[in-house]
């Protein structure tokens, strides 16, 4: 047989090429599959396809294997293609034959469907969990800084007054509609595909809503064509909500970054949250804000990978959609560490006091100046050339007297009212 | 002044530039432009930064604006550079210098912001409707051909009995999770961004509960930054809606562009919905559906576009932000005809009778066979390999006597639940 | 016939829906239409198809047509699909019934492909001048700046010093590369796709080498199944070439608009270049840059989109391929436009005096000071050490002597090289 | 510290984040850093900044970790963070102080910056080749099928006559427009950056020319900033050109997997590059050509992926850059492995016998028999509405005699001319 460029028989390639990494990622659902291993062996006993003993052994010997999963001594041998195989190997060599019973009426498609929308499922509630925790920071923090003054921006150019107050819970309001999306694809997920087999059912006479209540899925997905859809529509779902999330993290790190900047110079971070630089001894780097941004920006890009991929086929499963979890599960494991970051880092920030009598700021009260002309009497287009002109001359002395205090504004943030909003979304 | 290639002197092609299509874009808002202005003026008299003799000319003016805009009389002419300017400019002409006044504790970026959300949301719903209007037809055409038998494909190899009940439901019930997204993009825009000025708030002590009352937003986008972060957000995740609808679509689409075809021979439509070819006498050619799948595509795309303009943006308004509105605006347009167009013809849709009994599709039901060997007493391995070698020797005889019984499959489609978890989103 | 929302007939809407907006977007490739066709009737003759005598009568009216494009009083009305049918029917009001004939041995998918490659082709052309110009501005720019300093940074800190001369030129350098990328684009377009018909080809023994060199193609693209599937095919080659070019811009844009931010204070435009704001008096932002930023980011995710249509289509023509041309062309008319606009905005730049002895920019030199101590004889790690501590006790004092002499460094911009570098291409 | 969720700390935490797969993906570049290292020490040896003796030292110690290297012994252990620091290492470990030096008037970035140009280029070039064989491949299939012949669609609509040996050449001659991209992608890298340091270049006395020499690369990038911006704009530009190869692979594949469906029936594959089924003993399927398609789409969304991590950010060094690397290399590794086995599958297609004669193909040949019906003196509308009246009334009988010899069609392919063209591109 011929030889190939890394010494590889063909075989050995093919088959290299047909595994992937699947070894490695399926170990993130292997628990998963035993959870609906079990759920699915009560099933086949309560519909009588297997006995009430038989059902003891498998439970047995599923949670010996979920036992050595969680102790991080279950391994995937290069033998086999994937979890579902190797797991079903053990079971046969713990139980003996009734370990292969456990694939009566089910297949192959139906067993990573179920165990994908399982991990999906959880780690969602996972990062929603994250993700409030990361907002409770941000409206502390928000109320810490909340008399903290900050030139406010419009198209880079220094606008309007703002504040770190108006900062810090700005961004964590738009946690919450991040939440909605990742609510959205919550319950996507949260419909239980089992029994889909091949994707066109099974003629055995199998209680899906037996394993629905069992695996806690708040519905089924009942169609089983559509079932078998739910591979690449889950995938799809959640690169949006992850993308979402990441978005709003990304341009947070973004700001960060800008804001560390000596031109700026509105934030620091201690010396072990900054990286130095191999020639030049005076850099304080913000990497971890910018890999924060570079990862988020990986993650938004995670959509159109798991669009392209299952784009214009037709229904019914297709190979293709083997290769949707790898990079959608690296992506829920990156987006749980990044929140993790990002929680402890912001803490750490060291807020500055930035000096809005600073030349270069002083026109942020322009607008502040013409309403009080306004509230004297004048029209808005009077105030507003009278002041223009005082800029132009050189004449402006700037207003800072005037307090905002509408709803939402710098002296009145509402961060109750939006606790309230996040508690009852 | 130098010249341009287009005979264009450059301070015209330099305003050409920066007006973009916003004249033909706008008129899609200029009835929630009024909506919102006839809000903030009875905000103004309730604040009494106007009189109440004041608010009735500009509800007066407002209103007959309204009527122009329903009776299409209104027109965005070339010395305006957008539906506000062009409005503020109408409403001093109807009712004098009071007109002027509506600007008061206003911003252009306001306007925008609420204008945007008011369109935004009001389509959604209406999407939303039109949605439920193809799941009832879908539902329906499922009820109907639900005998009508099909082959089931998988990795486009003939793989297990289906049926037209199966493949028409399945696509209503993705349409369901497709709804879940298409709310959650509801509720991020159905938040009142209005009085968030320059992006900063307003030294003026506005009431923002009212304009939210008034304006029907099921809450306020509380924090002023957060509520100008909201241009850019609401179109990422409008543009994930309509893609993920778009999707569901896009893939039916494909579906009858194959199963037309003369090798499937599955389905066809009636003249007037196929197209003929200026070469070809005999062509019939499913151009709708092959447009409604590339329409879909591009909206698809739209993600990209949104994410791509406003990546990596520190936080404050940008000039960026104008050209998010033209493709996201064309987008619901597109998305309502598709739906409209979709629901139509797939009324009209020919179910061919497909025979099962060709030569091509007899191995449809070795599982099947394999199921009542395995019913009688064989293991699942010894009927799978007996099978087999039936198969292989050229000796199978399809067995077609079996019924698929469970919740999702072929003779049990569960219609019923699939709309009570409609009703029930 | 029940009625729909706009008050359209059904048949209306589905025409709308399937012609879309052909008739605007033709408009572009209407010379280009003429001019395939005036080289197909003159192949027409030459294989004897036709008389000399109709030829000469087609290319009479051909050449009034042609002309009418020019006046730009040739219109599509809404009575003709697109442009292809409403030439072919002037053609015979002009000509009479030998105005038909050009249609032999021809298909309107043979009329599209041919007529696109030629927009295509020439505009490319036409781009890849435009960026020509642009270089050169960039390049006189950097050569009248090279003396001025401006602060380098790195993760947007304070790094090493750089200059005007430098950053100019960056940007001119840059512009090579996209040029590789427009090349290869031109060189896919710049093969005659005609005589494909349908896309398998004529059975009449049409003279294609003729109609290539009539129409000075490059080469052919032989092979009819190919020269199909150019469709599509083109449109992602030229969406990355565009693409890579509007990404130089959109971050050369960037670069623009932070370093006009106060805060860096680097640069301004005149008035003339910025715009005001409706609420605040003192504002002069960049709106051009941001939009030109924004547009670049919106043509580079045309790519997503002509992807996203043409993915896992099976070989052969969809109607889908229509809505590429929509798009592309208007990323064409749009990179023309921003070319014009940054080079006519680029030469007003008012470059500021930056001035380096600032206290935030003081580390600067760390790198410098840190090779002066190396040449006397320090080794690195000692001089690094010696610099870092001084940086940290607060002694440092910058060496601004040190000239950069190499190649390509502040001091030796290199001009003349990136020039023949252009030159050589 | 506080420990996090996995038990690590947050120290652990945090630098597992910065560090990331740098490991595992940095093998890839080792020998590029090493052929780096090894010219910029001979330069600094021209340049008088090492002598003679020590720039043996460094040759002898580089040479024994570039036969590590080959040999696969060398490893980056847990406690270095990428190559470079793990080169630099070991080669002071190996000949002692001397080792430190050739970090001299080079930068960390340079390193990263050259050693991936130099992995990048030999890799574009590796793939060209491997472009150039599957070429050849397909253009002796073409040539051994050219007599066999096959259904044309257009809209998945039976059409016109085709062949296989139109078919395999169709995607040979694709190829020449990926090589054009490929090429271009080639030039970006071509281009050395060495010495751009931190990205302003350095204060001592390098000499560039010589290093570019000693690479073997095309030119310079001179202007060191631009050399800096290279790092993004080489990973978009390849994932274009990665993108484009993708492209034509993955609709190849989709034909082929449409072809061996039973419903079309044209081609199939010996059994060991088919795949059985877990539960339908029947089954055949295409999982390679699924797996290829599916990873080309992946790797087609590689280029949003780089432009996301790259886009809106000002010009200088961002740590962001890191991450453009891992999938970057990875989407290399995979197209290599993909070229390979499409080239070795695609040899082992089993062509099958087409009945045109079949029913559903009847039509195909309609335009054939308006041709000879207009040969023979009729009109063209006469003629189409004369066949069309015979394909309504049943009456057709297909006029399957004539031979299309025009340029490309299917008794004419010009293998030699698209040959040509590949060796003179």
């Amino acid at each position: 047989m011929k030889l190939w460029d890394k010494g590889l028989s063909i075989d050995k390639k093919i088959e290299n090429f047909t595994v992937g990494n699947d070894r490695e990622i399926d170990i993130h659902i292997a628990k998963y599959d035993i959870k609906a291993s079990l759920a699915h062996a009560k099933m086949l006993a309560k519909t009588n396809f297997i006995t009430k003993k038989e059902l003891n052994l498998l439970v047995d010997g599923l949670n010996i294997l979920q036992q050595q999963i969680e102790e991080k001594t279950f391994k995937i041998d290069s033998n086999f293609e994937d979890v579902h195989s190797k797991i079903e190997f053990d079971l046969t060599q713990i139980c003996g034959e009734v370990g292969k019973k456990i694939h009566t009426a089910r297949s192959r498609n139906d067993q990573v469907l179920v165990a994908l929308h399982l991990y999906y499922k959880n780690n969602l509630q996972f990062i929603s969990s994250k993700v409030k925790t990361l907002f409770n920071t941000l409206l502390e923090l928000a109320d810490t800084y909340k008399t903290k003054t900050l030139p406010g921006y419009t198209h880079l150019q220094v606008a309007m007054p703002s504040s770190f107050g108006l900062w810090f819970s700005a961004y964590a309001e738009l946690l919450i509609d991040d939440l909605y999306i990742i609510n959205a694809a919550l319950k996507t997920v949260d419909q239980n595909p089992l029994g889909s087999a091949a994707g066109y059912g099974s003629s055995f006479p199998i209680d899906r809503n037996f394993t629905t209540e069992e695996l806690e899925f708040a519905t089924l997905k009942y169609n089983v064509v559509a079932a078998q859809m739910s591979r690449g529509k889950s995938e799809r779902t959640i690169a949006m909500a992850l993308g979402s999330l990441s978005n709003t993290l990304a341009r947070f790190a973004m700001d960060i970054c800008l804001y560390m900047s000596q031109n700026f110079d509105f934030i620091s971070f201690p010396d072990e949250l900054t990286t130095g630089s191999s020639i030049m001894p005076h850099k304080k780097n913000p990497d971890v804000f910018e890999l924060i941004r570079g990862k988020c920006n990986k993650i938004q890009s995670l959509h159109t990978e798991m669009v392209l991929i299952t784009n214009n086929l037709p229904s019914g499963y297709h190979r293709d959609y083997q290769l949707l979890k790898e990079n959608m599960i690296l992506g829920f494991e990156e987006t749980k560490d990044i929140l993790d970051i990002f929680d402890y880092s912001i803490q750490q920030i060291i807020v500055k006091d930035v000096d809005l009598n600073d030349d270069k700021y002083k026109y942020l009260y322009t607008v502040d100046n013409i309403n009080t002309l306004i509230e004297n009497g004048q029209s808005f287009r009077e105030a507003y050339q009278k002041i223009g002109k005082e800029v132009t001359n050189g004449t402006y002395i700037p207003d800072t007297s005037k307090k905002h205090s509408h709803h939402g504004s710098i002296n009145n943030l509402c961060l109750d009212e939006i606790r309230t909003k996040m508690r009852t979304l």
